[in-house]
């Protein structure tokens, strides 16, 4: 047996938990980061932290809590990523594609080989919501026990990490999209989605009264589309030139 | 998605705890084992059980708890048992052959076609005994960075659950997209691509000498994304609002 090699895509991996009600679950999910080579923690308006919980169930794993990033919102956290992938436990009416989590493992694999990109794990009892969601490219699911599907978030973090792991240090990992641009990072995207916004508004068509269903499904829309950074460009060249005509200046 | 059927295997599966120090490990256990269906649990010596932490850690798996069987050694908690997989977390000058975690699942739920076998996890400190170990006819290693492999036990009985599931049973096909709406026909995407190159050229964008490309781009971007007819509709809102006003008739 062969003890595998390390492999530089892990360090692209970020780990993102999203509204973590118990501290001593960012600890522990730390530590089961750790196990498997993954040092980037990001965490999404926590609600202890840093706490003595945490550092308690680190055991270990200190230098991932010391390095962690808070963060205020999605958009922060994914800034850089070109792929996330967050993690449901339940079907969802969403139109971002879902898999098992050992394809989804392979694919943010992949896709580690093109950029940054991230795992993220939402509160213990709601999971992500719908919004949270909506900034993943593929939703993952844990092919848990239907009838008992309730995992510790640390647990599902393990088993994920562990099936990323495995995932890069496999040598027969499919290549991305063979042929494919660069992969646009999430900030472009974001920035996107507000420019469609304004133009939405400028033109009339957005409701202002009920913007974000609207909004959200565009989101939805693009995440899923693994935006290219030249597809952003030509379409907000053409927003831009949009914006222009729309609302000239007057003197 | 098929919900994935139980299989009988996983019924005849016992996770062997041995001596261990810490009660909750043994209620995060239970929660893990039954988050994969697995629900026999088996302790050797465990320094304190009944405990109120294995109860707070198990977490709706109480009657796993309850249904645990309290052995005084390795003979006792292996009877009646015809292969064990027992996991350690490194290398040992024994005679028993290694395997990563994921070929002795495969192998266990192979043997679980045959008979009754065991999981078997050591004290979180020390693991197996060379004494323990020797009952087992297969040890496990879990694929971890070698420079801190200390998984917590719950997380290590968690990742061999999760093997074991996925050995013994299909998962299936990957879930389809849940709840997504109606796919658009090529024809309403066809229409799409042409209203967009009409708003394209109406605000200038479009340079129409070299029109193609661009176009060619966003068909690509819109192919790949497989758009659903109500984003279709709300792009095509969105690009209709836009379009009356940019070259409203004139008078």
């Amino acid at each position: 047996m062969n003890t595998p090699l390390e492999a530089a895509p892990l360090q692209r991996v970020r780990v993102v938990l999203v509204r973590t009600s118990h501290a001593g679950n960012i600890g522990a999910a730390a530590r089961a980061m750790k196990t498997m080579g993954l040092a980037r923690l990001c965490l999404v308006s926590p609600r202890h932290f840093p706490d003595p919980q945490a550092a308690a169930m680190a055991c270990g794993a200190d230098d991932v809590l010391a390095a962690a990033v808070v963060c205020d919102d999605m958009s922060s956290a994914l800034a850089g990523t070109v792929f996330a992938v967050g993690l449901t436990a339940r079907r969802r009416e969403l139109a971002t594609p879902f898999a098992w989590v050992r394809e989804a493992a392979a694919e943010l694999a992949a896709m580690a080989c093109h950029g940054e990109v991230a795992l993220v794990f939402g509160n213990e009892t709601s999971g992500l919501s719908n919004e949270e969601a909506g900034h993943c490219q593929r939703l993952a699911m844990i092919p848990a026990d239907p009838g008992y599907s309730s995992l510790n978030l640390a647990a599902a973090v393990q088993i994920l990490c562990y099936e990323l792991r495995l995932a890069t240090l496999d040598p027969g990992a499919p290549p991305a999209i063979a042929g494919a641009g660069e992969a646009a990072a999430h900030e472009d995207v974001d920035r996107l989605i507000g420019h469609m916004e304004r133009v939405a508004t400028a033109s009339g068509f957005l409701d202002t009264a009920q913007p974000r269903r609207l909004m959200a499904r565009l989101r939805r829309l693009y995440a899923r589309a693994r935006l290219e950074r030249e597809e952003v460009s030509i379409l907000r060249g053409l927003l831009t030139a949009v914006e222009k005509k729309l609302d000239p200046p007057r003197g």
